[in-house]
C-alpha cells in the first residue's frame, strides 16, 4: 500500500532533492481535490520562503522548429557543467483530446540518464488558467528544491507565450532557418517577447540561409520601439546537432542574468508577476466561490431559464448576479 | 459635428438594414466607456429578439492556409447567388503589438464590391475575453441585421479556434496540400473541432499531392471518437484560384445544416453556446465589479505588499480577499 505522505514529508522532501517527492508533490499541487488542495497549500507556503534563486527560462517556437532536441542538447551541456536543470512544458491547446506530450521524455533521450535533470510534462486540464497555476506552482516547487534552471517549454502557438513569459525571466525563441516569419507561424507579438532569438538547425546546407534569416531577424527587430528592461534582443545561429553557437548562447544568458541582476528588473519583474498571478488567481477563487455557492447555483439555474427563452440576455444575467453577491 | 445617435436610431437601422449604423453599432459595443456600455446593452437586448437566423460558419487554418483568398472566392460565389454575407474576424495572440488585421479588407478585393457584403476586423483588445465578447456580440448584431452567412475568421493559431467554436455553427478548417499536420501546425484538437476539412490549393502542380493529403486527413479522422451531433467529418479538396469544390462545399454545408436542424442539434448547440457564454460573462462582471469597488481596492493594495515581503501566498491572498466580499 503506498503510504499517504504529511506536509512535512512532502516539504522537507523537496528541501532535500528527492525528485520522487518533488514528483509527488507536482502531483498533489495539480489535484483538484479538496484535501489535495489544503495540504497543495501549505507545502506552497513552505517553498515560498526558501531562498534559493533559479534561471527560469521559456524556451517557444512554432511545431517543428526543434524545441525538444534543442533542449536535449542545450541542457546536456548545461548539466555537463554540473548545474542542475528542470523541464516543464505548457501545452493548454487542445482542449478536446485533452492531450499531454508524453512524447517529451523519449524526445529528451539524453537528459533522462542525468542524476541532476528533472523532466515533466504538463498535466492535462481543461482550461487555460488552470494549466497556467499548475505550471506556476511546479516552477516554485522546482525552485525551493533548488534547481539551477528551469526550462518552461511552450507547446503549441498562440496565448500561451504570454503565460510562459509571465512566469519566466528569459524568453528565448527558436526560429528555423527560413525567411519570413509569417512561414513559420510566429506572430509579431511573440517575437517582441523574445530576449534572444535562436536560428535553429543552422547547420549543413541550411548554414547560407541561417546567416541571411538571422540578419532579416535582426532588422526586423529594429522596428520594435525599445523595451524597458533597456535589452537589445540577441539572435543567435545556433545548431542543436552539432552543438554550435551554444558557447555564445550560454554568454548571452549570463549576460542577460547579469545585466538585469545588476539593473534591478529580475526582482522587478518577478515581482510584477506575482501582482499579475494574484489578479489572474482572484478570477479563479471568484470562480471557485461562486461555484460551490449554493444560492447562487439555484438563481443561476432560474437565469438560464430567462436566457433560453431570451427574456434576458446574457450580460444582464451576469451583471445582476454578481451585483446581488458582492458585498 | 458627428450626430449622437440613440438607441432608437441604432436599433431601427440594424433592423432596416443599414450598413453605416450597423458599423457603428460595432463600434459601440467595443468601446468601453461607461456610457456607450448601457446604450450598447439596450441596444443588444432589442437585436436579441430579432428572429433572423444567420448561418455561422468559423473559418481556421494555419497563416499561409490560404484563409482571406478563400473567403473572397466562396463569399463572392454566394453573393453572386444572392446570398447576404457578413465576414469577422478574430485575432487575439498578438498581445504587444495590439495588432489588428486591416490588411484584410484588401486581401478581399472581391468582396468589397458587393452592395450584400459586410467586413469587420477585429478590434484590439488587450484580453483574448475582450476580444470573444466583441465578435460574440457583433454575431448578434450582424444577426439581427438579417445576413445569410456569417463567417469567422480566426486569425492566429491556437486558444481563438476554441472560441470560435464556442460561438459558430459550423466549423471550416483550411489545410494546405502538404502530408503531416505538424507541419501545418494545426493540433489534433483543431482537428478535432472541424465539421468540414478543406484541402486547399488543390490546383496545378499540387494537384496529386493534394488528394493524397485528402486521404490521409481521412484516414486521420478515423482515429477521432464519434461526437455527438453524428456527423462523420467531410473532407474536400478545392482551389479558391480556380473555384473548384466550391458546388460540392455549398452541398455540404447545406447538408450539415439540414442535418444540424433536422436532428435539433442546431438549437441545442445555440443554447450549449448561451450558457458557456453566460459562465464568461460571469467571470467578466466579477472582475468588473471587483476593479471597481473602492474598499477591495484598498484591501488589494494591503495583501500586495504582504506578497512583496512573501508573508503570504498569491493564492491565500486571492482566496481571503473573494472569502470576504462575497455573501
Amino acid at each position: 500500500m503506498q503510504k499517504i505522505l504529511s506536509t512535512d514529508d512532502y516539504i522537507n522532501g523537496i528541501l532535500q532533492k528527492d525528485r520522487i517527492i518533488l514528483s509527488k508533490a507536482i502531483t498533489l499541487i495539480e489535484s483538484t481535490r479538496k484535501e489535495d488542495e489544503a495540504i497543495a497549500n501549505v507545502v506552497l507556503e513552505a517553498c515560498l520562503k526558501s531562498k534559493n534563486k533559479s534561471h527560469r527560462i521559456a524556451i517557444s517556437g512554432a511545431p517543428g522548429a526543434g524545441k525538444s532536441t534543442f533542449i536535449n542538447a542545450f541542457g546536456s551541456l548545461l548539466l555537463d557543467n554540473n548545474y542542475s536543470l528542470a523541464v516543464l512544458a505548457v501545452d493548454p491547446s487542445s482542449s478536446i483530446s485533452k492531450g499531454s506530450i508524453l512524447g517529451d521524455k523519449t524526445r529528451m533521450e539524453d537528459l533522462v540518464r542525468y542524476e541532476n535533470c528533472f523532466i515533466r510534462p504538463t498535466a492535462s486540464s481543461s482550461n487555460l488558467g488552470g494549466v497556467a497555476r499548475n505550471t506556476r506552482e511546479t516552477i516554485l516547487l522546482c525552485e525551493a528544491f533548488g534547481f539551477d534552471y528551469i526550462f518552461v517549454e511552450t507547446v503549441g502557438v498562440g496565448q500561451s507565450e504570454t503565460l510562459v513569459k509571465n512566469m519566466t525571466d528569459l524568453f528565448l525563441l527558436l526560429l528555423l532557418p527560413n525567411s519570413g516569419d509569417e512561414l513559420q507561424g510566429i506572430k509579431r507579438g511573440i517575437m517582441e517577447m523574445a530576449d534572444i532569438i535562436l536560428i535553429n538547425k543552422s547547420d549543413g546546407d541550411h548554414a547560407t540561409t541561417a546567416k541571411i534569416a538571422a540578419t532579416q531577424v535582426k532588422h526586423a527587430l529594429h522596428l520594435f520601439s525599445e523595451n524597458e528592461k533597456n535589452w537589445p534582443t540577441q539572435v543567435l545561429n545556433i545548431s542543436s546537432v552539432e552543438q554550435s553557437g551554444f558557447i555564445e548562447l550560454q554568454k548571452a544568458i549570463d549576460g542577460y542574468f547579469l545585466k538585469m541582476e545588476t539593473s534591478g528588473f529580475h526582482l522587478h519583474n518577478r515581482n510584477q508577476q506575482d501582482l499579475l498571478w494574484f489578479e489572474s488567481s482572484l478570477i479563479d477563487e471568484l470562480q471557485i466561490a461562486f461555484a460551490n455557492h449554493p444560492n447562487i447555483q439555484k438563481e443561476k439555474q432560474d437565469l438560464i431559464l430567462k436566457i433560453k427563452k431570451q427574456e434576458i440576455s446574457v450580460q444582464q444575467a451576469a451583471k445582476f448576479l454578481v451585483q446581488k453577491h458582492l458585498k
